[in-house]
């Protein structure tokens, strides 16, 4: 492994507001730090198909001054791909690999890029190439088991917040219903987010729909009436993973069909879900001013809105992910040498959190849903211990005022 | 007159971020500066029909603070209504003038709002009601006739520019296809903001799309081929109000064809425009990843993204319609009764603006198109000179940056 010592690194899956965070976090650490025990440090573009089409970028020589700049701005700076590698794909890497002398690999995304990450740990394994591969967290959705919260959560959140928080105020301004889909294939996390806009007993969102509890359209109708007879007006928020009875996904319905390698369903980029709910709003509730917005990509991607909290900890990932896999290769065997970078919240008065290093199937393929303990009892609030939860994450908000 | 020296204050038509700025600065430009000459505040509820309803909030009585953080929260604080007054709404309107002795009314909205003032002042006069009617001018259309630019359009446009180029940035890393959808019933300024959000060459938004141009389904495929062919992917913003060839708008076929008393159909509020051209960009241009989004509600009541520049013109302009007001009542021929504010742009290196008062009809009803020269010879774009307009009215953008 002491030749192989030169490292790639690429970002996988959807962006997010702090993923080049991670991989600045990691880059300047090596940079920095340890300039002697890793050599080259390679980019790859669109993540592993950059390495399977040679498509790279020479991270040492990027300016520092350009690099922080980087870390500060949203989405995926090397690019991003979808793609689930196949064991033909893994002996082509290490053909690369081996040609380029890599022997650290640092996959940056959520539990699908977790996943190709540990095929390709498993794989140099049984080809017998000397690697170590790591695994830096990243997800608006926060559904990855590996972490307390994940990087990426806090800004979305953030940004869903915000939204929402300025949404109800134009609701109180105008009436009626307001529907708002916010992003979350399995996990309601982000959409549990908008009940931190609430300042005041009458704020929305007054209705908050999750993937964990089956949808009814029959009772979100009475849900929205009861709102509307007690608020005059109804802002609700609601998750486009929200699934029927049966556990069918009912904004994938809409969405075309499209597939990823990975077998995820397009959900997001159409607003076809939101005009469906207000559809139903419309007919069955009895409500004139309906109106629907689908907030898609922004919630991962809109600059300035980052969570400082959340960039941080994103830096900290990458960091940790290179110090791990250099204790890794130097033997230490308490650090597995296939790993991922989990984030533990230490139990405390004030916030404060750890970094610790886990074996890679800690992260990978399966995911996490909001908890019940973060769900009212009535299936569309949070608790107060959601709250708890989320508030150091996302940071303070702006301040609204009302007459 | 003399009697009659209380006001009223409302809001009217869609919200901003800094219609709330217009109405703090009206208010305590009174509070400050003229409390001998005006006596009591009243707030109206939901513009006009606040004043029919008798709902009422005393803007004497607001701490000075709360007046202050109201000025800096997006939405109309007050409340607001898309309402055009009948000639037995106004008689109504100033039997409450009169039993509560007011003698100022100040509507804060865009080009609708200002008709309802037309039309207040008007019948004011047939009635023989001694009344000083001022219009201050809010849009986030920036469609009024009376302003080279309107307070709100400044901050919408920050949030677009904002928008477009992190959602620029999510379509570089992963690819495909982009349609985002402006607000902008008739006039394209809005969506020509998105402009706003280019620093290098291959930045989008890579095509425009505005309502005073017509619209074709198959040029727009053939467009959207050739930008995926020069940057491998493309990023289109496209205005609500786009029309065909017979000065149709394509959006409000979609949209339930929901009216208000004004006549403007709704737009906002569906995702089914993006829907529509995503499907045209599958089927007819032959992209696969295509993926839309509606920015919907938020351009105009996003918390804490406010254009300082727009902030304080707002504020201007509604402690200019309070002097303006105060100089018609005391007999100022140059001053009109029935008035707009208008704000003029200096003819100088720096950014400067004036403050006009105009006669009620310069602001109401008619709006104004993107002008020709800031239309880019392609139809699909800005010109530099529109660049130019609108940069010191959006501010400096968050600095993002590439590998």
């Amino acid at each position: 492994m002491k030749k192989a010592s030169n490292m790639m690194i690429a970002q996988s899956g959807g962006p997010s507001m702090v993923i080049n965070a991670s991989m600045v976090g990691a880059v300047m650490t090596v940079r920095k730090f340890f300039g002697k025990k890793i050599g080259k440090i390679y980019g790859a573009r669109h993540g592993i198909a950059g390495i399977l089409g040679r498509d790279y970028i020479d991270l040492r020589k990027v300016p520092e001054k350009k690099m922080w700049d980087i870390s500060r701005t949203p989405s995926s700076a090397l690019g991003s791909c979808r793609l689930k590698p196949t064991a033909d794909d893994c002996r082509r890497i290490f053909q690369e690999f081996k040609r380029l002398g890599v022997g650290y690999f640092f996959y940056i995304g959520g539990n699908d890029s977790a996943d190709a990450a540990r095929i390709v740990g498993e794989e140099a394994e049984k080809e017998g190439y000397p690697l170590v591969v790591y695994h830096i967290p990243k997800t608006i959705d926060n559904d990855l088991r590996s972490c307390d919260h994940t990087p990426g959560y806090g800004s979305a959140a953030r940004f869903v917040a915000t939204a929402i928080m300025g949404d109800d105020l134009d609701n109180r301004a105008l009436g009626g219903v307001k529907i708002d889909v916010i992003m979350g294939r399995d996990a309601g996390f982000l959409t549990a987010a908008s009940a931190l806009a609430r300042r005041r007993p009458d704020d929305g969102p007054h209705l908050i729909y999750f993937p964990e509890i089956p949808f009814s359209p029959d009772k979100f109708a009475r849900d929205v009436k009861a709102a509307v007879k007690k608020f005059g007006r109804c802002v609700v928020a609601v998750s486009e993973g929200i699934r029927d009875a049966n556990g069918e996904s009912i904004g994938a319905k809409f969405a075309g069909g499209e597939k990823d390698s990975h077998g995820n369903v397009q959900m997001s980029g159409t607003g076809a879900l939101g005009d469906y709910l207000a559809k139903i709003v419309k007919e069955k509730a009895g409500v004139k001013r309906v109106r629907a917005d689908t907030f898609g990509y922004l919630q991962r991607s809109f600059p300035g809105i980052a969570s400082e909290t959340d960039l941080t900890e994103a830096a900290m990932a990458g960091s940790t992910a290179v110090i791990a896999a250099l204790a890794a290769a130097a033997g230490n065997s308490a650090t597995p040498t296939k790993g991922t970078i989990g984030i533990v919240r230490k139990k405390a008065k004030k916030y404060k959190v750890d970094y610790v290093a886990l074996p890679a199937e800690a992260a990978a393929k399966y995911t996490r849903s909001l908890p019940k303990e973060f769900i009212a009892k009535n299936g569309h609030d949070v608790t107060p211990a959601f709250l708890e939860y989320a508030r150091p994450l996302v940071g303070e908000l702006p301040f609204c005022e009302t007459l």
